[in-house]
């Protein structure tokens, strides 16, 4: 019998993009500058919360955005608009962000003139989950529709990430989400994270989420983080 | 308003794939090594023809196969209890094999002692169309049991083969497959391409196909190709 050669793609993969994100993480902390990954399901509300958050920190922080899309630019367009530099990544089908696609966008942005960088990653809660992209900080919204069970059918997202933004609490009301039953079942899988419930249509809980990014900013900017 | 950088990651991708595929074959080329790519949907027949192939070939050539899986060995394990070299590329969820991974099978293997290599690569019509390996010819196989419609549907993978193996033509009596509409759907997409039909089965218009494949091989040895 001939010997079996086995070559593992997966693994090979996924520990070079671990290395590139690494050496993006070291980058942009010579540079003090604040990376935060954010990732969701589609429609959950990321490019919303973007522009909310923008609102409450471009005056204090000079900010840019990564826009992730499968195959369009229109959340980047949303972002020049409000005069904030966006760079576009098209994944033309492919369903996260890694490492390599945001060492790409970083050469397109004037690095020295920022303090802090916000990537809207593919709407998706598997994957990206998988692929570290450089972050200072991994945030990510589940919005009240998806449903209070979604730490028991994706538990790595909610394990990579320091903050969970829970979105779209004016539906509250309207449902039978379960807040403190979801803020058990995260807790358990990842004792360390922040919640924070908002609403990107009212305004509720965005001003404590803009305080607690304002001050991840801060300590990398004073060298910290 | 800002200004909106873009960067297409898929095209990136495909063209960073197609320099790379081109370097493969001519390396093989020098060493006159004939690679053939073979496409097919999952359970079209691909680890069959190629069992029925090397029963043909094995004496005239020195051959070995490069088998693609999500996430499996069987298909090698076959090939080596025939006393075959064969390299086990597990993409662990990629749906098609590029040619960054038959760079890596190919350190795998002692090229100076081979005269052809198989490539299967993974069950699917649609992305290993348009990922190029580097290899001298791209064979697919479609089954009679999967119609005679695959040709309006996957015209992409229809195109990019030199040859089409239907297979599994025991089944023709017990289906209304229409083998002259299909080969009518195949030509109006591929003039130039071949057509065999066989049955791994019962070994009907195999030797055909492995005349013409020894010929192609035979070819490649010569300097041709």
């Amino acid at each position: 019998m001939a010997e079996l050669r086995l070559i593992e793609i997966r693994e090979d993969i996924l520990s070079d993009n671990q290395a590139l994100a690494g050496q993006i993480r070291e980058g942009l902390r010579a540079k003090r500058i604040f990376l935060m990954n954010l990732m969701a399901s589609p429609g959950g509300g990321k490019t919303s919360l973007i522009l909310e958050t923008l609102k409450r920190l471009r005056g204090r922080f000079r900010m840019a955005v990564i826009e992730g899309d499968i195959d369009s630019q229109v959340d980047a367009e949303k972002i020049i608009r409000e005069d904030i530099p966006a760079v576009q990544i098209r994944t033309g089908g492919f369903c996260h962000l890694d490492a390599s696609m945001i060492e790409k966008a970083l050469k397109e942005l004037d690095l020295d003139g920022l303090d802090a960088l916000i990537v809207e990653n593919i709407g998706n809660l598997v994957c990206p989950a998988e692929f570290d992209i450089g972050s200072t900080r991994n945030v990510m919204i589940l919005s009240v529709p998806e449903g209070d069970d979604k730490p028991l059918k994706y538990p790595l997202m909610f394990s990579v990430c320091d903050v969970l933004v829970v979105n779209k609490t004016d539906y509250l009301g309207m449902s039978d989400f379960d807040m403190e039953a979801l803020k058990e079942r995260v807790v358990r899988l990842n004792p360390g994270i922040r919640i924070f419930p908002v609403s990107c249509r009212t305004g509720q809980g965005i001003d404590d989420w803009a305080q607690w990014l304002a001050a991840e900013i801060e300590k990398t900017k004073q060298g910290g983080n």
